[in-house]
Protein backbone atom coordinates (compact mmCIF):
# COMPACT_ATOMS: atom_id res chain seq x y z
CA UNK A 1 0.00 0.00 0.00
CA UNK A 2 2.82 2.67 1.03
CA UNK A 3 6.15 2.77 -0.50
CA UNK A 4 9.06 1.96 1.89
CA UNK A 5 12.63 1.13 2.00
CA UNK A 6 13.58 -2.00 3.07
CA UNK A 7 15.27 -2.51 6.95
CA UNK A 8 18.14 -4.32 7.54
CA UNK A 9 17.83 -7.27 10.12
CA UNK A 10 20.79 -8.79 11.79
CA UNK A 11 20.55 -12.26 13.99
CA UNK A 12 23.38 -12.69 16.32
CA UNK A 13 24.16 -14.11 19.20
CA UNK A 14 27.13 -16.35 21.09
CA UNK A 15 28.50 -19.45 19.63
CA UNK A 16 26.71 -23.03 19.50
CA UNK A 17 22.94 -20.52 20.33
CA UNK A 18 21.80 -21.74 16.81
CA UNK A 19 21.66 -19.17 14.60
CA UNK A 20 22.17 -20.82 11.35
CA UNK A 21 19.16 -23.07 12.13
CA UNK A 22 16.62 -19.94 13.19
CA UNK A 23 18.20 -18.55 10.11
CA UNK A 24 17.71 -21.71 7.67
CA UNK A 25 13.80 -21.97 9.65
CA UNK A 26 12.97 -18.79 8.88
CA UNK A 27 14.01 -17.68 5.19
CA UNK A 28 11.52 -21.64 4.64
CA UNK A 29 8.74 -19.74 5.91
CA UNK A 30 9.46 -15.88 5.22
CA UNK A 31 10.04 -15.80 1.26
CA UNK A 32 10.35 -12.26 1.05
CA UNK A 33 13.29 -11.78 3.07
CA UNK A 34 16.70 -11.37 0.60
CA UNK A 35 19.46 -13.03 2.47
CA UNK A 36 22.59 -10.88 2.76
CA UNK A 37 25.59 -12.05 0.42
CA UNK A 38 28.87 -12.02 1.64
CA UNK A 39 32.21 -10.81 -0.02
CA UNK A 40 34.92 -13.07 -0.25
CA UNK A 41 38.67 -13.28 -1.67
CA UNK A 42 38.53 -17.73 -1.22
CA UNK A 43 38.55 -19.01 -4.27
CA UNK A 44 35.34 -19.72 -6.17
CA UNK A 45 34.29 -23.71 -5.70
CA UNK A 46 32.85 -25.81 -8.15
CA UNK A 47 29.29 -25.29 -8.38
CA UNK A 48 29.18 -21.99 -6.96
CA UNK A 49 28.47 -18.44 -8.76
CA UNK A 50 29.20 -15.46 -8.18
CA UNK A 51 26.65 -12.74 -7.25
CA UNK A 52 24.40 -15.53 -5.41
CA UNK A 53 27.04 -17.84 -2.83
CA UNK A 54 29.16 -15.09 -2.46
CA UNK A 55 30.97 -11.87 -4.55
CA UNK A 56 34.03 -13.09 -5.29
CA UNK A 57 36.98 -10.01 -5.30
CA UNK A 58 41.05 -10.05 -5.29
CA UNK A 59 43.21 -9.46 -2.04
CA UNK A 60 44.00 -5.98 -3.79
CA UNK A 61 39.87 -5.33 -4.17
CA UNK A 62 39.05 -6.23 -1.22
CA UNK A 63 41.83 -4.47 0.55
CA UNK A 64 40.40 -1.48 -1.46
CA UNK A 65 36.40 -1.20 -0.54
CA UNK A 66 37.74 -1.86 3.69
CA UNK A 67 39.68 1.41 2.82
CA UNK A 68 36.75 2.80 1.20
CA UNK A 69 34.48 2.28 4.23
CA UNK A 70 32.73 -0.20 1.58
CA UNK A 71 32.45 -3.19 4.09
CA UNK A 72 29.40 -3.22 7.04
CA UNK A 73 31.42 -5.48 8.62
CA UNK A 74 34.73 -8.21 7.69
CA UNK A 75 37.12 -10.88 9.08
CA UNK A 76 39.82 -12.37 8.22
CA UNK A 77 40.11 -16.40 8.69
CA UNK A 78 42.89 -18.21 8.04
CA UNK A 79 44.25 -16.22 4.98
CA UNK A 80 41.00 -14.82 3.37
CA UNK A 81 38.63 -12.22 3.75
CA UNK A 82 35.00 -12.41 4.37
CA UNK A 83 32.47 -9.29 4.73
CA UNK A 84 28.98 -7.73 3.78
CA UNK A 85 29.38 -5.12 1.13
CA UNK A 86 27.41 -2.14 1.90
CA UNK A 87 26.40 -1.17 -1.51
CA UNK A 88 24.16 -4.65 -2.31
CA UNK A 89 22.65 -3.95 1.06
CA UNK A 90 21.94 -0.08 0.25
CA UNK A 91 20.56 -0.85 -2.87
CA UNK A 92 18.02 -3.94 -1.54
CA UNK A 93 16.82 -2.11 1.09
CA UNK A 94 16.53 0.91 -1.89
CA UNK A 95 14.18 -1.23 -3.82
CA UNK A 96 12.00 -2.13 -0.76
CA UNK A 97 13.40 -5.30 0.52
CA UNK A 98 14.45 -6.29 3.36
CA UNK A 99 17.72 -7.97 3.90
CA UNK A 100 18.46 -10.41 6.41
CA UNK A 101 22.35 -10.89 7.89
CA UNK A 102 23.21 -13.70 10.10
CA UNK A 103 26.33 -12.97 11.74
CA UNK A 104 29.04 -13.47 14.63
CA UNK A 105 28.85 -11.17 17.90
CA UNK A 106 32.08 -9.11 16.74
CA UNK A 107 30.80 -8.94 13.34
CA UNK A 108 27.40 -7.92 13.97
CA UNK A 109 29.25 -5.05 16.78
CA UNK A 110 30.65 -3.78 13.61
CA UNK A 111 27.88 -3.48 11.45
CA UNK A 112 26.01 -1.60 14.41
CA UNK A 113 28.81 0.84 13.73
CA UNK A 114 28.57 1.19 9.86
CA UNK A 115 25.06 0.97 9.92
CA UNK A 116 23.24 2.13 13.19
CA UNK A 117 19.63 1.93 11.36
CA UNK A 118 19.51 -1.54 11.22
CA UNK A 119 17.55 -3.64 13.26
CA UNK A 120 20.07 -6.23 15.79
CA UNK A 121 18.10 -9.17 17.33
CA UNK A 122 20.22 -11.23 20.13
CA UNK A 123 19.41 -14.73 20.18
CA UNK A 124 20.42 -15.90 23.42
CA UNK A 125 20.40 -19.63 24.53
CA UNK A 126 17.70 -20.74 26.98
CA UNK A 127 20.32 -21.60 29.58
CA UNK A 128 24.42 -21.80 29.49
CA UNK A 129 24.10 -25.79 30.42
CA UNK A 130 22.18 -25.96 26.97
CA UNK A 131 24.44 -24.26 25.19
CA UNK A 132 27.44 -26.21 26.89
CA UNK A 133 25.51 -28.96 25.27
CA UNK A 134 25.13 -27.48 22.52
CA UNK A 135 28.53 -26.88 22.02
CA UNK A 136 29.95 -30.43 23.07
CA UNK A 137 27.29 -32.21 20.28
CA UNK A 138 28.93 -30.70 17.56
CA UNK A 139 31.43 -33.49 18.66
CA UNK A 140 34.31 -31.62 16.77
CA UNK A 141 35.31 -29.82 19.29
CA UNK A 142 38.31 -30.59 21.99
CA UNK A 143 37.68 -30.57 25.83
CA UNK A 144 39.59 -27.26 25.93
CA UNK A 145 37.81 -25.87 23.22
CA UNK A 146 34.75 -26.24 24.16
CA UNK A 147 35.60 -24.36 27.71
CA UNK A 148 36.73 -21.55 26.00
CA UNK A 149 33.84 -21.20 23.21
CA UNK A 150 31.97 -21.25 26.91
CA UNK A 151 33.60 -18.37 28.19
CA UNK A 152 33.55 -16.57 24.92
CA UNK A 153 29.67 -17.06 25.13
CA UNK A 154 29.12 -15.37 28.43
CA UNK A 155 31.44 -12.32 27.10
CA UNK A 156 29.43 -11.94 24.12
CA UNK A 157 25.95 -12.30 26.29
CA UNK A 158 27.44 -9.27 28.19
CA UNK A 159 27.04 -7.44 24.34
CA UNK A 160 23.44 -7.57 24.42
CA UNK A 161 23.15 -4.43 25.49
CA UNK A 162 24.40 -3.28 21.76
CA UNK A 163 21.02 -4.88 20.35
CA UNK A 164 17.38 -3.95 19.78
CA UNK A 165 15.48 -7.23 21.14
CA UNK A 166 16.75 -10.43 22.63
CA UNK A 167 15.22 -13.84 21.64
CA UNK A 168 15.13 -16.79 23.50
CA UNK A 169 15.73 -20.17 21.37
CA UNK A 170 14.11 -22.59 23.38
CA UNK A 171 12.62 -24.21 20.36
CA UNK A 172 13.82 -23.25 17.01
CA UNK A 173 9.57 -22.80 15.71
CA UNK A 174 9.51 -20.56 18.77
CA UNK A 175 12.25 -18.21 17.96
CA UNK A 176 11.23 -18.18 14.21
CA UNK A 177 7.88 -16.88 15.14
CA UNK A 178 9.46 -14.02 17.61
CA UNK A 179 11.84 -13.25 14.55
CA UNK A 180 8.77 -12.94 12.44
CA UNK A 181 6.99 -10.54 14.98
CA UNK A 182 9.85 -8.26 15.37
CA UNK A 183 10.20 -7.92 11.45
CA UNK A 184 6.19 -6.94 11.02
CA UNK A 185 6.17 -4.71 13.87
CA UNK A 186 9.00 -2.87 12.93
CA UNK A 187 7.48 -2.35 9.57
CA UNK A 188 4.63 -0.33 11.58
CA UNK A 189 7.04 1.54 13.69
CA UNK A 190 5.58 5.33 13.49
CA UNK A 191 8.73 7.29 12.78
CA UNK A 192 9.22 4.75 9.74
CA UNK A 193 5.66 5.34 7.65
CA UNK A 194 4.12 8.50 9.34
CA UNK A 195 5.53 10.49 6.53
CA UNK A 196 3.78 8.48 3.72
CA UNK A 197 0.68 8.49 5.37
CA UNK A 198 0.00 11.92 5.69
CA UNK A 199 1.24 12.31 1.99
CA UNK A 200 -1.86 9.58 1.02
CA UNK A 201 -3.97 11.79 2.70
CA UNK A 202 -2.99 15.26 0.94
CA UNK A 203 -3.39 13.58 -2.42
CA UNK A 204 -6.66 12.79 -1.64
CA UNK A 205 -7.60 16.03 -0.32
CA UNK A 206 -6.53 17.69 -3.05
CA UNK B 1 10.70 -18.18 31.72
CA UNK B 2 11.26 -14.44 32.79
CA UNK B 3 9.50 -12.69 34.97
CA UNK B 4 8.25 -9.70 33.62
CA UNK B 5 6.07 -6.72 34.07
CA UNK B 6 2.71 -6.26 31.75
CA UNK B 7 2.99 -3.62 29.22
CA UNK B 8 -0.21 -1.10 28.61
CA UNK B 9 -1.11 -1.08 25.04
CA UNK B 10 -3.18 1.83 23.79
CA UNK B 11 -5.41 1.63 20.72
CA UNK B 12 -6.86 4.31 18.79
CA UNK B 13 -7.44 6.35 15.81
CA UNK B 14 -10.28 8.46 14.34
CA UNK B 15 -13.80 7.94 14.77
CA UNK B 16 -15.16 5.39 12.21
CA UNK B 17 -11.76 3.60 11.69
CA UNK B 18 -12.94 0.20 13.57
CA UNK B 19 -11.49 0.49 16.86
CA UNK B 20 -13.96 -1.34 18.59
CA UNK B 21 -14.10 -4.35 15.91
CA UNK B 22 -10.45 -4.72 16.17
CA UNK B 23 -10.18 -5.04 19.63
CA UNK B 24 -13.21 -7.37 19.59
CA UNK B 25 -11.66 -9.79 17.55
CA UNK B 26 -8.24 -8.94 19.08
CA UNK B 27 -9.62 -10.31 22.49
CA UNK B 28 -11.29 -13.41 20.66
CA UNK B 29 -7.74 -14.18 19.51
CA UNK B 30 -5.43 -13.07 22.32
CA UNK B 31 -6.96 -14.45 25.86
CA UNK B 32 -4.27 -13.67 27.79
CA UNK B 33 -4.51 -9.89 27.37
CA UNK B 34 -6.80 -8.05 29.94
CA UNK B 35 -9.29 -5.15 28.48
CA UNK B 36 -8.75 -2.04 31.00
CA UNK B 37 -11.68 -1.42 32.86
CA UNK B 38 -13.28 2.43 32.67
CA UNK B 39 -14.67 4.43 36.09
CA UNK B 40 -18.25 5.89 35.97
CA UNK B 41 -20.67 7.79 37.52
CA UNK B 42 -23.15 6.71 35.67
CA UNK B 43 -25.87 4.57 37.39
CA UNK B 44 -25.38 0.65 36.79
CA UNK B 45 -27.63 -1.12 34.57
CA UNK B 46 -29.52 -4.66 35.15
CA UNK B 47 -26.99 -7.54 34.83
CA UNK B 48 -23.86 -5.10 35.17
CA UNK B 49 -21.48 -5.97 38.00
CA UNK B 50 -19.38 -3.40 39.84
CA UNK B 51 -15.41 -4.58 39.15
CA UNK B 52 -16.67 -5.87 35.10
CA UNK B 53 -18.41 -3.97 33.16
CA UNK B 54 -17.24 -0.63 34.88
CA UNK B 55 -15.80 0.99 38.08
CA UNK B 56 -19.10 2.47 39.54
CA UNK B 57 -18.23 5.96 41.61
CA UNK B 58 -19.75 9.11 42.57
CA UNK B 59 -19.27 12.35 41.17
CA UNK B 60 -17.07 13.39 44.33
CA UNK B 61 -15.62 10.19 44.54
CA UNK B 62 -14.79 10.65 40.90
CA UNK B 63 -14.09 14.32 41.10
CA UNK B 64 -11.74 13.43 43.81
CA UNK B 65 -9.90 10.73 41.82
CA UNK B 66 -9.11 13.44 39.12
CA UNK B 67 -7.79 15.89 41.71
CA UNK B 68 -5.40 13.18 43.03
CA UNK B 69 -4.10 12.30 39.27
CA UNK B 70 -5.73 8.84 39.94
CA UNK B 71 -6.97 8.72 36.13
CA UNK B 72 -5.03 7.65 33.30
CA UNK B 73 -7.14 9.89 31.17
CA UNK B 74 -11.30 10.80 31.84
CA UNK B 75 -14.16 12.73 29.82
CA UNK B 76 -17.50 14.07 30.50
CA UNK B 77 -20.04 12.95 28.25
CA UNK B 78 -23.36 14.66 28.68
CA UNK B 79 -23.26 14.38 32.85
CA UNK B 80 -21.48 11.19 33.13
CA UNK B 81 -17.57 11.14 34.06
CA UNK B 82 -15.74 8.10 32.51
CA UNK B 83 -12.40 7.46 33.52
CA UNK B 84 -9.13 4.61 33.23
CA UNK B 85 -8.09 4.23 36.72
CA UNK B 86 -4.31 4.36 37.37
CA UNK B 87 -4.46 1.91 40.22
CA UNK B 88 -6.17 -0.71 38.04
CA UNK B 89 -4.21 -0.76 35.43
CA UNK B 90 -0.96 -0.79 37.30
CA UNK B 91 -1.89 -3.62 39.38
CA UNK B 92 -2.71 -5.72 36.41
CA UNK B 93 0.88 -4.70 34.93
CA UNK B 94 2.53 -5.74 38.25
CA UNK B 95 1.20 -9.05 38.32
CA UNK B 96 2.82 -9.24 34.38
CA UNK B 97 -0.51 -9.00 33.11
CA UNK B 98 -0.50 -6.70 29.93
CA UNK B 99 -3.77 -4.23 29.55
CA UNK B 100 -5.50 -2.97 26.55
CA UNK B 101 -6.95 0.07 26.25
CA UNK B 102 -9.65 0.47 23.34
CA UNK B 103 -10.08 4.53 23.07
CA UNK B 104 -10.59 8.00 21.28
CA UNK B 105 -7.31 9.94 20.34
CA UNK B 106 -7.87 13.01 22.95
CA UNK B 107 -8.31 9.95 25.52
CA UNK B 108 -4.94 8.41 24.16
CA UNK B 109 -3.14 12.33 24.26
CA UNK B 110 -4.38 12.09 28.18
CA UNK B 111 -3.14 8.55 28.70
CA UNK B 112 0.45 9.69 26.91
CA UNK B 113 0.92 13.01 29.28
CA UNK B 114 -0.06 10.57 32.39
CA UNK B 115 1.40 7.03 31.04
CA UNK B 116 3.96 7.38 28.76
CA UNK B 117 5.39 3.86 29.07
CA UNK B 118 2.54 2.42 27.40
CA UNK B 119 2.79 1.32 23.86
CA UNK B 120 0.36 3.49 21.86
CA UNK B 121 -1.10 2.14 18.07
CA UNK B 122 -2.50 4.34 15.78
CA UNK B 123 -5.52 2.41 13.84
CA UNK B 124 -5.15 4.45 10.19
CA UNK B 125 -8.44 4.14 7.78
CA UNK B 126 -7.36 2.41 4.25
CA UNK B 127 -8.70 5.72 3.15
CA UNK B 128 -10.51 8.79 3.54
CA UNK B 129 -13.41 7.98 1.47
CA UNK B 130 -13.46 4.43 2.98
CA UNK B 131 -13.50 6.16 6.66
CA UNK B 132 -16.32 8.61 4.92
CA UNK B 133 -18.31 5.49 3.98
CA UNK B 134 -18.19 3.89 7.19
CA UNK B 135 -19.24 7.11 8.97
CA UNK B 136 -22.03 7.57 6.93
CA UNK B 137 -23.04 3.88 6.90
CA UNK B 138 -23.79 3.65 10.54
CA UNK B 139 -26.79 5.76 9.19
CA UNK B 140 -27.12 7.26 12.82
CA UNK B 141 -25.57 10.66 11.53
CA UNK B 142 -27.04 13.33 9.93
CA UNK B 143 -25.22 14.83 6.54
CA UNK B 144 -23.89 17.82 8.39
CA UNK B 145 -22.19 14.81 11.45
CA UNK B 146 -20.76 13.27 8.43
CA UNK B 147 -18.72 16.44 7.51
CA UNK B 148 -17.82 16.87 11.13
CA UNK B 149 -16.79 13.77 12.13
CA UNK B 150 -14.50 13.54 8.87
CA UNK B 151 -13.35 17.71 9.69
CA UNK B 152 -12.08 15.69 13.30
CA UNK B 153 -10.73 12.69 11.69
CA UNK B 154 -8.45 14.65 9.50
CA UNK B 155 -7.26 16.54 12.58
CA UNK B 156 -6.90 13.68 15.02
CA UNK B 157 -4.82 11.60 12.02
CA UNK B 158 -2.83 15.23 12.24
CA UNK B 159 -2.13 13.72 15.83
CA UNK B 160 -0.20 10.36 14.65
CA UNK B 161 2.94 11.50 15.73
CA UNK B 162 2.51 10.64 19.31
CA UNK B 163 1.59 7.41 18.70
CA UNK B 164 4.58 4.32 18.46
CA UNK B 165 2.80 2.12 15.46
CA UNK B 166 0.65 2.78 12.56
CA UNK B 167 -1.97 -0.07 11.52
CA UNK B 168 -3.52 0.48 8.80
CA UNK B 169 -7.16 -1.13 8.84
CA UNK B 170 -7.73 -2.21 5.50
CA UNK B 171 -9.53 -5.68 6.83
CA UNK B 172 -10.02 -6.50 10.06
CA UNK B 173 -7.94 -9.75 9.94
CA UNK B 174 -4.93 -8.06 8.76
CA UNK B 175 -5.13 -4.77 11.57
CA UNK B 176 -5.45 -7.97 14.18
CA UNK B 177 -2.34 -9.80 13.18
CA UNK B 178 -0.44 -6.46 12.79
CA UNK B 179 -1.31 -5.36 16.64
CA UNK B 180 -0.78 -9.10 17.55
CA UNK B 181 2.77 -8.89 16.49
CA UNK B 182 3.36 -5.50 17.62
CA UNK B 183 2.31 -7.02 21.26
CA UNK B 184 4.72 -10.01 20.69
CA UNK B 185 7.44 -7.94 19.17
CA UNK B 186 7.20 -5.31 22.53
CA UNK B 187 8.22 -8.51 25.01
CA UNK B 188 11.20 -8.93 23.09
CA UNK B 189 12.80 -5.53 23.26
CA UNK B 190 15.96 -5.53 24.88
CA UNK B 191 15.49 -2.59 26.89
CA UNK B 192 12.38 -4.62 29.09
CA UNK B 193 14.17 -8.17 29.22
CA UNK B 194 18.07 -8.11 29.38
CA UNK B 195 18.26 -7.63 32.93
CA UNK B 196 16.31 -10.55 33.32
CA UNK B 197 18.59 -12.56 30.97
CA UNK B 198 21.70 -11.26 32.44
CA UNK B 199 20.32 -12.65 36.01
CA UNK B 200 19.65 -15.67 34.43
CA UNK B 201 23.24 -16.33 33.88
CA UNK B 202 24.33 -14.76 37.48
CA UNK B 203 22.31 -17.44 38.96
CA UNK B 204 23.51 -20.29 36.97
CA UNK B 205 27.46 -19.35 37.16
CA UNK B 206 26.93 -19.26 41.34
Amino acid sequence: MIEEKGILFILSGPSGVGKGTVRKKLFEEASELQYSISMTTRDMRPGEVDGVDYFYKSVEEFEKLIEENQLLEYAKYVSNYYGTPRKYVEETLEKGQDVFLEIEVQGALQVKENFPEGVFIFLFPPSLEELKNRIVNRGTESQELVVNRLKEARKEIEMMDAYDYVVVNDRVEHAVDRVKAIIKSEHLKRERVAKQYKKILEDELK
